[in-house]
């Protein structure tokens, strides 16, 4: 019987993630499963979720791995918080603000969203007014827009809701392992991750923190979690305490190749990650402007591990990226929303953000775009 | 830095789940990830979808891997069709129906539990008795009941249920690949299992399959779907049709591991892994009552792949289950809910469902309890 993972090629992947996966890692993924009771696993567990504590910046005790890809972790951040009714800040520059958006309004939430243009930052005056306007349970932001390659300034906005009742809820999905995260000095309540971008791991697992406030709000509900799968409440039950009571089987291997991978940064030195990250990221710019070309976001807001870059008139970006991947074996994305068919995305997350793939990648759009 | 990895120990999965993998299917984990929306990607995953409605007996076009561990495939099945005071029939004799109950519930269900002593399998008459009271969206049960190793009559329970409104949820966690599924046949509706059991694959997806029937009622809701990542409107988006549409990224690498799964079970022929799983339950019960102790299940209607074995007074279970852990690298199941203390549970699943295995087992059982 014919195969078909005998024909997979080895792609350089350079898009909006998933990113490149260090060897160890797709080793870590093929080793013997343990059950998920085993308690040589808990403990591997237990240092997994300090590891993740470290690369999060923050103490929280409930932080622990979800068993989805990242999305999983905006869904459990509002599903386990929100009950019906509930006024939930949205400050939304992106596909991903926009799809908080949609995961809050389904379980009943009231939602504002406060909008500002893709490709630029959420100005923290603005939302400082809002805040002035209406109380909020929630506010909601995404530190790394992973559609438009925008930094959002999450510190700031922490500044203004401390003091307050307000839960500051933060998308660290594309953000996480590629730049400093300092949640506890922000004063961020809930953050989630993703496995498959500044981690390098396949995506698969959802690194998520809940601040012991938030644990008192989960708690503290008057209804139950519409979600069995994702109650924290009797995650924590499985994650923490002395005694292990079985939730739902976790995705063993996965969480193997998510512990590598923390393992891999942690042995690496996060500051020289985020700095290897920043480094490949001004090496494309430069190349990119040498050929011409304009990123979309302004210098100062630019993330370093997802590139937003302006395709010219004239170039034919869906063209160019098939070329890329069938030719050159490099894969870069397109555009989501408004931005698609106008930029295409680089990525350069976790293991592949070196800058030998930099070059490797401007020398085949220049000989792509002649 | 110290690696724990590294001190993974081979165990013989001979427990509830997680079960073995094959060599070929960790291998399969390891293979260069693609991304999600590569043109071979998707040629991979067609493949898999194929291969998931043959070891299931279906045509269902929605039929594909959920991104999550087995228990996601729950979630999706009643999220998906439950909308506020719907009516649901749980048949319930074990853990997992009672999940069923508490999954539906949080959702809005107006949940009937029509109970089972565990360990007995469910009475068709009584269902029939159940139908004839009132009407029902949902009526749901679990083909093998992972608590207590019994097998339940979903083909006799779909034939009440032919002819009316009434969708027939099956839970298949354990069942598939291990034994045969006809669900076209049986006029199941909806049906999910998970990679971890005779599949023979880590955890960490979750196939699942909604009938034409089951897709119409989801298109007709009145209210959207409360669960953004689990919505099969927007996930067929991505898997099904000529345009792919990005919804979330998928776990790649454990879907290459799925298909392996599913690849060599194909390749075996699923008659002949059918077959195999029921000699070794057969030389399982011959060794264990050759020791004097007694199955849980009456013999017509125990699963083959899970052996619930009733521990005999002066036994101490949790003793045992240690034992075999650490001195002999086996791992075994201890009982759930009311069943916890009096019986152990013994898996032969896919890849372990070997009589070697369970002659290992038993010679291990035998020196410790003397």
């Amino acid at each position: 019987m014919k195969n078909l993972l005998d024909g997979i090629q080895n792609t350089l992947l350079l898009g909006a993630g998933p990113s490149g996966v260090a060897p160890s890692t797709y080793y870590a993924l093929s080793r013997s499963t343990l059950g998920h009771l085993d308690p040589y696993f808990i403990k591997i567990m237990d240092e997994l979720k300090d590891g993740l504590r470290t690369l999060m910046g923050t103490q929280n005790l409930l932080t622990v791995p979800m068993s989805g890809t990242g999305s999983i972790g905006m869904e459990a951040s509002f599903v386990n918080l929100i009950e019906h009714g509930d006024k939930v800040l949205v400050l939304q520059n992106g596909v991903f603000g926009t799809r908080m958006v949609d995961v809050a309004s389904r379980l009943g939430a009231e939602v504002t969203e406060l909008k500002f243009e893709w490709g630029t930052p959420v100005v923290v005056d603005q939302v400082a007014e809002a805040l002035k306007k209406d109380n909020y349970k929630i506010v909601a932001v995404v530190m790394a827009e992973t559609s438009t390659g925008v930094s959002n300034p999450v510190a700031e906005i922490g500044q203004l809701l401390k003091g307050t009742d307000t839960l500051y809820l933060v998308d660290a999905v594309t953000s996480m392992g590629g730049m400093p995260m300092e949640l506890d000095a922000w004063g961020v309540d809930v953050c989630y991750s993703g496995s498959q971008k500044c981690l390098s791991c396949p995506p698969g697992a959802s690194p998520i923190t809940f601040s012991d406030r938030a644990v008192q709000v989960l708690n503290n509900r008057k209804t139950p979690v519409p979600n069995w799968y994702l109650d924290m409440s009797l995650l924590t039950k499985y994650w923490g305490g002395n005694t292990r009571v079985y939730h739902h089987t976790p995705p063993i291997n996965m969480f193997y190749g998510l512990y590598q991978a923390v393992h891999n940064i942690l042995e690496e030195g996060p500051e020289q990650v985020y700095a290897r990250h920043q480094a490949a990221h001004t090496r494309l710019v430069a190349g990119i402007e040498a050929m011409g070309w304009e990123m979309l976001v302004d210098e100062g807001y630019r993330l370093p591990m997802l590139n937003a870059v302006v395709v010219p008139e004239g170039v034919d970006e869906a063209a160019l990226r098939r070329k890329l991947l069938n030719d050159y074996g490099i894969e870069v994305s397109s555009g989501l929303g408004a931005l698609a068919g106008k930029i295409i995305r680089i990525g350069l997350m976790g293991y592949n953000a070196q800058d030998y793939n930099v070059d490797r990648l401007l020398d085949a759009m220049k000989e792509i775009v002649g």
